[in-house]
């Protein structure tokens, strides 16, 4: 699988043979490629949790066929919506996924619901690409690829559409700690695009940006409230300060289902406190999974509708 | 040696009987404490370039014995201390201990300087000590501890002291992306000094400001230019500006054998960049080992005469 795009159904995809959702084991790339057969909710439900799939769309899809899995098993459905829901708490995308999916929990509609959130990827990529000048140096924080939303793409989706366009220079990886999503994971994502890219340390963006070697930053998000305030990856709130300290634009793109309407603020949305284990066995440690960004920081937010410039500073 | 403080001589010593230059391996802490002799200054001068011993004064110290590992050889004194000063070239104590060494290149000399490092760090610790009030949460970056110095500490140090008068609460230990000093090192001081701490993620530290969770960042430094700008590890320009943000005081902590008035500003001093293979060894990278805070950012300077508080913002 080294070189080319992952398809969509490479990501997540539900087989009627078992039944069972298949996934590809984002835990194990880039160095093995290797898939997980999940077939009870319950397993499906750990795959979440552990990270084998991850990213706030993905996740969304992979419940979203978890659904028509509990379906076809004959289990109660509100009992999986719930157990897939709880599996993380920060992406709104699980509990908007489970809604759509209520009134028909088939594997036919899963699928759509798949190939409708690539399609928003394609959509948002396009209005994204837009604000890209010739010779642009994008920095990114943590995998918002394909394997982040099922296909394609958003942020990355975003450098993909911007490098077709021959608007994109550059791209700088954030390797994103603990789990390392950009090195291990964006990074193998740029170079079966294609796309120059090298891998920092997370620490290492604000000396770039003061060196004038980054000219914009481009993230996906978890969950967007209706202010505009923006959960993301852990270390996506610093970039924010640190690219407006630089007035360097700070972009965030992500699909429709990323928005909250019913979260007022950023305060409100829940973010997930991991296992310090992720950092360190050895001492103490302390782990939130995401942050939250002020929508003030954020230059404009793309989503499938277009692009949304921040209101006031 | 795990729950005791180091002893100066177990950080770096000389022994006559080899002649050798002996150092605690500290690639391999906290893991192991195994101690690295090197009879030859090739052989020194791959272990500081390696990071066997590292942080600014400690390698001055290490370079002093290296010098007078060179003449107790009956080796050239020009060609060792050229090769020690061009092991790193971001810390400007290499060429400041050379320099005091080479009147009097004895095991002796060597000695006191290493003696009176220790010291420095004892007394600015007790001037920064003055800086902190009662139930203080610190941030600290990389290790500018007793390991780093040769002995006590200087950012680790100012927290050892503050600890002791009862100042301080808790202290946010950075992991330090890529050689994870903090999680590593830092950790494993403060845990021996009995100091409450946590591992973090560097890119967690943002959050943990916008919280209200850090109540002081304190660092060492690496080279201080004439102007106040300060070389330090690749992520402390970033905390420096996350601190002015949420307006967390910015304390640098360092001996004047680490001011360099022959380098007018920052942007003089002379960035290492090391192998990206320290962040991945599968995509290309970029890895700068230090930045440059400006003075601007920096709410007081702390060296063993005293505190000096910035000039202007």
């Amino acid at each position: 699988m080294g070189r080319r795009h992952l398809e969509p159904e490479d990501i997540v995809r539900y087989e009627e043979d078992g039944p069972k959702v298949v996934l590809l084991d984002q835990r194990r790339l880039p160095d093995q490629a290797v898939e997980l057969e999940c077939s009870t909710v319950p397993e499906l439900v750990t795959a979440i949790r552990e990270l084998a799939i991850r990213g706030a769309p993905a996740i969304g899809v992979a419940a979203a066929y978890g659904l028509a899995l509990a379906r076809a098993r004959g289990e109660d459905l509100d009992a999986a919506a719930s157990a897939l829901a709880a599996a993380r708490p920060t992406a709104v995308n699980l509990a908007w996924a489970l809604a759509e999916m209520r009134d028909e929990p088939t594997p036919g509609h899963a699928r759509r619901l798949h190939a409708e959130e690539v399609e928003r990827c394609r959509a948002m990529a396009a209005h994204a690409a837009e604000l890209f000048v010739p010779g642009t140096r994008a920095l990114t924080h943590c995998n918002a690829g394909g394997l982040a939303t099922g296909g394609y793409g958003s942020a990355v989706g975003a450098l993909r559409a911007a490098w077709e366009r021959g608007l994109l220079a550059h791209v700088w990886v954030d390797e994103t700690r603990p789990l390392l999503q950009g090195s291990r994971l964006t990074a193998w994502e740029l170079e079966a695009a294609g796309i120059p890219n090298a891998v920092i340390a997370d620490s290492a963006a604000a000396s770039l940006m003061a060196a004038g070697e980054v000219d914009c930053v481009v993230t996906g998000a978890d969950r967007i409230a209706a202010n505009g305030d923006t959960a993301n990856k852990i270390g996506t709130y610093a970039l924010a300060v640190l690219a407006a300290h630089h007035e360097v634009p700070f972009y965030v793109v992500a699909p429709t289902s990323t928005i909250d309407s019913a979260t007022p603020t950023g305060a409100e949305i829940p973010i997930e406190e991991r296992s310090g284990d992720e950092l360190t066995t050895r001492f103490p440690a302390r782990n939130p999974a995401f942050d939250v960004t002020p929508a003030s920081l954020i230059t404009a937010i793309v989503t499938e509708h277009g692009v949304r410039e921040s209101v006031s500073p």
